[in-house]
Protein backbone atom coordinates (compact mmCIF):
# COMPACT_ATOMS: atom_id res chain seq x y z
CA UNK A 1 0.00 0.00 0.00
CA UNK A 2 1.04 3.80 -0.95
CA UNK A 3 0.52 6.17 1.92
CA UNK A 4 1.10 10.25 1.13
CA UNK A 5 1.96 12.32 4.46
CA UNK A 6 1.55 15.87 4.47
CA UNK A 7 2.66 18.42 6.38
CA UNK A 8 0.94 21.74 5.86
CA UNK A 9 2.89 25.09 5.96
CA UNK A 10 2.82 28.86 4.55
CA UNK A 11 5.68 28.71 2.57
CA UNK A 12 6.83 24.98 2.38
CA UNK A 13 4.40 22.42 2.53
CA UNK A 14 6.40 18.38 3.02
CA UNK A 15 5.39 15.49 1.43
CA UNK A 16 6.19 11.91 2.21
CA UNK A 17 5.56 9.11 0.09
CA UNK A 18 6.16 5.39 1.40
CA UNK A 19 5.65 1.76 0.80
CA UNK A 20 4.42 -0.44 3.25
CA UNK A 21 4.44 -4.52 2.52
CA UNK A 22 4.82 -7.32 4.85
CA UNK A 23 5.10 -4.97 8.01
CA UNK A 24 8.15 -3.11 6.24
CA UNK A 25 8.43 0.42 5.19
CA UNK A 26 9.51 1.69 2.19
CA UNK A 27 10.24 5.12 1.11
CA UNK A 28 9.20 6.23 -2.82
CA UNK A 29 9.62 9.99 -2.33
CA UNK A 30 9.76 13.19 -0.04
CA UNK A 31 10.13 16.72 -0.37
CA UNK A 32 8.61 20.32 -0.42
CA UNK A 33 5.73 20.96 -3.21
CA UNK A 34 7.53 23.35 -5.80
CA UNK A 35 5.41 26.59 -4.78
CA UNK A 36 7.17 30.13 -6.33
CA UNK A 37 7.55 32.89 -3.81
CA UNK A 38 5.12 35.41 -3.80
CA UNK A 39 2.60 34.00 -5.31
CA UNK A 40 -0.13 35.81 -2.82
CA UNK A 41 -3.56 34.32 -2.48
CA UNK A 42 -2.48 32.47 -5.97
CA UNK A 43 -0.40 29.91 -3.52
CA UNK A 44 -3.75 28.09 -3.12
CA UNK A 45 -4.47 27.23 -6.50
CA UNK A 46 -0.41 26.37 -6.34
CA UNK A 47 -0.91 24.04 -3.92
CA UNK A 48 -4.05 22.24 -5.32
CA UNK A 49 -1.93 21.42 -8.61
CA UNK A 50 1.60 20.23 -6.79
CA UNK A 51 -0.75 17.82 -4.86
CA UNK A 52 -2.66 16.89 -7.89
CA UNK A 53 0.67 16.14 -9.78
CA UNK A 54 2.21 14.32 -6.60
CA UNK A 55 -1.24 12.01 -6.50
CA UNK A 56 -1.16 11.76 -10.14
CA UNK A 57 2.34 10.34 -10.37
CA UNK A 58 2.12 7.93 -7.00
CA UNK A 59 -1.55 6.89 -6.82
CA UNK A 60 -1.97 6.93 -2.82
CA UNK A 61 -3.79 4.52 -1.35
CA UNK A 62 -4.28 6.46 2.06
CA UNK A 63 -2.97 9.54 3.01
CA UNK A 64 -2.33 11.33 6.32
CA UNK A 65 -2.24 15.11 7.50
CA UNK A 66 -0.76 17.13 9.92
CA UNK A 67 -3.34 18.42 12.18
CA UNK A 68 -2.92 22.60 13.21
CA UNK A 69 -2.37 23.40 16.69
CA UNK A 70 -2.01 26.62 17.82
CA UNK A 71 1.23 28.65 17.05
CA UNK A 72 2.45 32.12 18.98
CA UNK A 73 2.12 33.60 15.15
CA UNK A 74 -1.52 33.93 14.76
CA UNK A 75 -1.44 35.32 11.65
CA UNK A 76 0.48 31.85 10.39
CA UNK A 77 -1.40 30.03 11.87
CA UNK A 78 -4.39 31.22 9.61
CA UNK A 79 -2.56 31.05 6.72
CA UNK A 80 -1.53 27.55 7.34
CA UNK A 81 -5.07 26.83 8.37
CA UNK A 82 -6.31 27.70 4.64
CA UNK A 83 -3.52 25.83 2.88
CA UNK A 84 -4.61 23.00 4.96
CA UNK A 85 -8.49 23.34 4.00
CA UNK A 86 -7.01 23.36 -0.05
CA UNK A 87 -5.07 19.72 0.66
CA UNK A 88 -7.79 18.11 2.52
CA UNK A 89 -10.17 19.39 -0.13
CA UNK A 90 -7.90 18.29 -2.83
CA UNK A 91 -7.40 14.21 -1.16
CA UNK A 92 -11.43 14.16 -0.74
CA UNK A 93 -12.24 14.57 -4.08
CA UNK A 94 -10.00 12.15 -5.11
CA UNK A 95 -12.04 9.97 -2.41
CA UNK A 96 -9.19 8.77 -0.60
CA UNK A 97 -8.86 7.34 2.84
CA UNK A 98 -7.70 10.46 4.95
CA UNK A 99 -6.49 10.64 8.44
CA UNK A 100 -5.23 13.59 10.88
CA UNK A 101 -2.48 13.34 12.94
CA UNK A 102 -2.09 15.77 15.71
CA UNK A 103 2.10 16.77 16.01
CA UNK A 104 1.84 14.72 18.95
CA UNK A 105 0.26 11.80 17.71
CA UNK A 106 2.76 11.73 14.66
CA UNK A 107 5.77 11.85 17.38
CA UNK A 108 3.94 9.02 19.06
CA UNK A 109 3.53 6.97 15.90
CA UNK A 110 7.42 7.39 15.33
CA UNK A 111 8.83 7.17 18.64
CA UNK A 112 6.57 6.09 20.45
CA UNK A 113 6.52 9.15 22.54
CA UNK A 114 4.34 12.13 22.20
CA UNK A 115 7.58 14.16 23.79
CA UNK A 116 10.41 13.21 21.48
CA UNK A 117 12.29 15.77 19.90
CA UNK A 118 12.45 16.36 16.45
CA UNK A 119 16.31 14.92 16.26
CA UNK A 120 14.80 11.92 17.53
CA UNK A 121 11.88 11.56 14.90
CA UNK A 122 14.09 12.34 12.39
CA UNK A 123 16.22 9.39 13.73
CA UNK A 124 13.67 7.07 13.94
CA UNK A 125 12.06 8.70 10.29
CA UNK A 126 15.80 7.30 9.03
CA UNK A 127 15.73 3.76 10.70
CA UNK A 128 12.09 2.88 10.09
CA UNK A 129 13.00 3.99 6.18
CA UNK A 130 16.18 3.24 5.68
CA UNK A 131 17.05 6.55 4.36
CA UNK A 132 19.25 9.56 5.18
CA UNK A 133 17.28 12.61 6.83
CA UNK A 134 20.18 14.56 7.63
CA UNK A 135 19.34 16.70 4.57
CA UNK A 136 15.88 16.60 4.16
CA UNK A 137 14.44 19.92 5.77
CA UNK A 138 12.12 19.56 8.74
CA UNK A 139 8.80 19.95 6.71
CA UNK A 140 9.90 17.05 4.85
CA UNK A 141 11.20 14.79 7.62
CA UNK A 142 7.71 16.00 9.43
CA UNK A 143 6.03 14.81 6.29
CA UNK A 144 7.53 11.22 6.45
CA UNK A 145 6.80 10.97 9.97
CA UNK A 146 2.78 11.58 9.06
CA UNK A 147 2.93 9.26 6.81
CA UNK A 148 4.47 6.58 9.22
CA UNK A 149 1.64 7.51 11.44
CA UNK A 150 -1.04 6.94 8.93
CA UNK A 151 0.72 3.28 8.05
CA UNK A 152 0.46 2.70 11.67
CA UNK A 153 -3.11 3.32 11.63
CA UNK A 154 -5.43 0.35 10.64
CA UNK A 155 -8.58 2.33 9.46
CA UNK A 156 -9.37 5.92 8.56
CA UNK A 157 -10.91 8.91 10.80
CA UNK A 158 -13.45 9.34 8.28
CA UNK B 1 -21.95 44.19 -13.06
CA UNK B 2 -23.15 41.05 -11.12
CA UNK B 3 -20.85 40.96 -7.89
CA UNK B 4 -21.19 37.62 -5.20
CA UNK B 5 -20.18 38.80 -1.24
CA UNK B 6 -19.37 35.55 0.81
CA UNK B 7 -18.83 35.58 4.66
CA UNK B 8 -17.10 32.14 5.53
CA UNK B 9 -17.68 30.82 8.92
CA UNK B 10 -17.60 26.88 10.31
CA UNK B 11 -21.26 26.37 10.39
CA UNK B 12 -22.83 29.20 8.53
CA UNK B 13 -21.43 30.48 5.24
CA UNK B 14 -23.50 33.55 4.00
CA UNK B 15 -23.92 34.75 0.84
CA UNK B 16 -24.78 37.50 -0.87
CA UNK B 17 -25.77 38.42 -4.73
CA UNK B 18 -25.90 42.00 -5.78
CA UNK B 19 -25.89 43.88 -9.43
CA UNK B 20 -24.33 47.14 -10.38
CA UNK B 21 -25.75 49.56 -12.50
CA UNK B 22 -25.46 53.12 -13.14
CA UNK B 23 -24.43 53.69 -9.40
CA UNK B 24 -27.23 51.86 -8.04
CA UNK B 25 -27.08 48.32 -6.34
CA UNK B 26 -30.06 45.74 -6.68
CA UNK B 27 -30.46 42.80 -4.60
CA UNK B 28 -30.50 39.65 -6.56
CA UNK B 29 -29.65 36.56 -3.75
CA UNK B 30 -28.66 36.06 -0.98
CA UNK B 31 -28.63 33.14 1.64
CA UNK B 32 -26.94 30.50 3.79
CA UNK B 33 -24.78 27.64 1.77
CA UNK B 34 -26.78 24.53 2.61
CA UNK B 35 -24.40 22.52 4.48
CA UNK B 36 -25.83 19.58 6.01
CA UNK B 37 -24.51 19.01 9.83
CA UNK B 38 -22.61 16.64 11.26
CA UNK B 39 -20.08 16.51 8.03
CA UNK B 40 -16.88 16.86 9.69
CA UNK B 41 -14.59 16.97 7.31
CA UNK B 42 -16.53 16.32 4.10
CA UNK B 43 -18.40 20.10 5.22
CA UNK B 44 -15.06 21.35 2.79
CA UNK B 45 -16.23 19.27 0.17
CA UNK B 46 -20.03 20.56 0.37
CA UNK B 47 -19.13 24.40 0.68
CA UNK B 48 -16.96 23.88 -2.68
CA UNK B 49 -20.02 22.13 -4.44
CA UNK B 50 -22.56 24.57 -2.91
CA UNK B 51 -20.18 27.89 -3.97
CA UNK B 52 -20.05 25.98 -7.57
CA UNK B 53 -23.65 25.86 -7.70
CA UNK B 54 -23.84 29.18 -6.87
CA UNK B 55 -21.31 30.51 -9.31
CA UNK B 56 -22.96 28.96 -12.22
CA UNK B 57 -26.83 30.13 -11.26
CA UNK B 58 -25.59 33.79 -11.08
CA UNK B 59 -21.93 33.83 -12.67
CA UNK B 60 -20.84 36.70 -11.02
CA UNK B 61 -18.16 38.85 -12.37
CA UNK B 62 -16.73 40.04 -9.21
CA UNK B 63 -16.30 38.16 -5.36
CA UNK B 64 -15.38 39.54 -2.31
CA UNK B 65 -14.61 37.34 0.81
CA UNK B 66 -14.09 38.63 4.15
CA UNK B 67 -10.70 38.44 5.80
CA UNK B 68 -10.13 36.22 9.14
CA UNK B 69 -9.58 38.44 12.03
CA UNK B 70 -8.60 36.74 15.32
CA UNK B 71 -11.76 35.46 17.42
CA UNK B 72 -11.60 34.40 20.75
CA UNK B 73 -12.31 31.03 20.09
CA UNK B 74 -9.04 29.59 18.63
CA UNK B 75 -10.41 26.19 17.17
CA UNK B 76 -13.27 28.37 15.45
CA UNK B 77 -10.71 30.40 13.74
CA UNK B 78 -8.99 27.90 12.07
CA UNK B 79 -11.87 25.54 11.17
CA UNK B 80 -13.23 28.98 9.40
CA UNK B 81 -9.39 29.36 8.00
CA UNK B 82 -9.79 26.05 6.27
CA UNK B 83 -13.27 26.61 4.77
CA UNK B 84 -12.01 29.68 3.97
CA UNK B 85 -8.99 28.69 1.98
CA UNK B 86 -11.17 26.29 0.04
CA UNK B 87 -13.80 29.13 -0.62
CA UNK B 88 -10.76 31.42 -2.53
CA UNK B 89 -9.42 28.58 -4.31
CA UNK B 90 -12.70 27.67 -5.95
CA UNK B 91 -13.11 31.62 -6.72
CA UNK B 92 -9.51 31.38 -8.03
CA UNK B 93 -10.50 28.28 -10.45
CA UNK B 94 -13.04 30.73 -12.21
CA UNK B 95 -10.07 33.26 -12.37
CA UNK B 96 -12.76 35.87 -10.93
CA UNK B 97 -11.71 38.91 -9.45
CA UNK B 98 -11.34 38.50 -6.28
CA UNK B 99 -11.04 41.33 -3.03
CA UNK B 100 -10.62 40.36 0.81
CA UNK B 101 -11.91 43.07 3.20
CA UNK B 102 -11.35 43.16 6.78
CA UNK B 103 -14.67 43.69 9.03
CA UNK B 104 -13.74 46.86 9.54
CA UNK B 105 -13.27 47.45 5.85
CA UNK B 106 -16.59 46.31 5.71
CA UNK B 107 -18.29 48.30 7.96
CA UNK B 108 -16.20 51.85 6.13
CA UNK B 109 -17.77 50.43 2.90
CA UNK B 110 -20.98 50.05 3.93
CA UNK B 111 -21.71 52.56 6.57
CA UNK B 112 -18.66 55.13 6.14
CA UNK B 113 -17.50 54.33 9.78
CA UNK B 114 -15.04 51.41 10.88
CA UNK B 115 -16.92 51.40 14.57
CA UNK B 116 -20.14 51.01 13.17
CA UNK B 117 -22.65 48.50 15.12
CA UNK B 118 -23.94 45.29 13.49
CA UNK B 119 -27.34 47.19 13.47
CA UNK B 120 -25.79 50.13 11.68
CA UNK B 121 -24.83 47.90 8.83
CA UNK B 122 -27.64 46.12 8.36
CA UNK B 123 -29.19 49.43 8.12
CA UNK B 124 -27.61 50.34 5.39
CA UNK B 125 -27.42 47.40 3.32
CA UNK B 126 -31.18 47.46 3.87
CA UNK B 127 -31.26 50.79 2.25
CA UNK B 128 -28.66 50.22 -0.45
CA UNK B 129 -30.52 47.41 -1.31
CA UNK B 130 -34.00 48.29 -0.70
CA UNK B 131 -34.75 45.12 0.73
CA UNK B 132 -35.68 44.43 4.65
CA UNK B 133 -32.20 43.03 6.48
CA UNK B 134 -34.61 42.34 9.67
CA UNK B 135 -35.45 38.31 8.94
CA UNK B 136 -31.40 37.88 7.59
CA UNK B 137 -29.15 36.08 9.57
CA UNK B 138 -25.96 38.24 10.34
CA UNK B 139 -23.70 36.09 7.85
CA UNK B 140 -26.41 36.67 4.82
CA UNK B 141 -26.54 40.50 6.03
CA UNK B 142 -22.98 40.54 6.65
CA UNK B 143 -21.93 38.91 3.01
CA UNK B 144 -24.77 41.45 1.29
CA UNK B 145 -21.61 44.03 2.92
CA UNK B 146 -19.26 42.85 1.53
CA UNK B 147 -20.74 42.47 -1.66
CA UNK B 148 -21.62 46.15 -1.63
CA UNK B 149 -17.74 46.44 -0.31
CA UNK B 150 -16.74 45.01 -3.91
CA UNK B 151 -18.92 46.76 -5.93
CA UNK B 152 -17.18 50.38 -4.36
CA UNK B 153 -13.96 48.91 -5.03
CA UNK B 154 -12.83 50.05 -8.62
CA UNK B 155 -9.65 47.72 -8.83
CA UNK B 156 -9.35 43.63 -7.49
CA UNK B 157 -6.99 43.58 -4.88
CA UNK B 158 -5.23 40.85 -7.41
Amino acid sequence: MIILGIDPGTVRVGYGVIETEKNTLCHLASGILLLPPHLGIMRLSAIEKELRNLIARYRPQKVGVEKLFFSKNKKTALAVAEARGVIINTILSYHLPLSEFTPNEVKVAATGSGNASKQAVAKMVSLLLHISTSKLLDDTTDALAIAIAAANKTAPSL
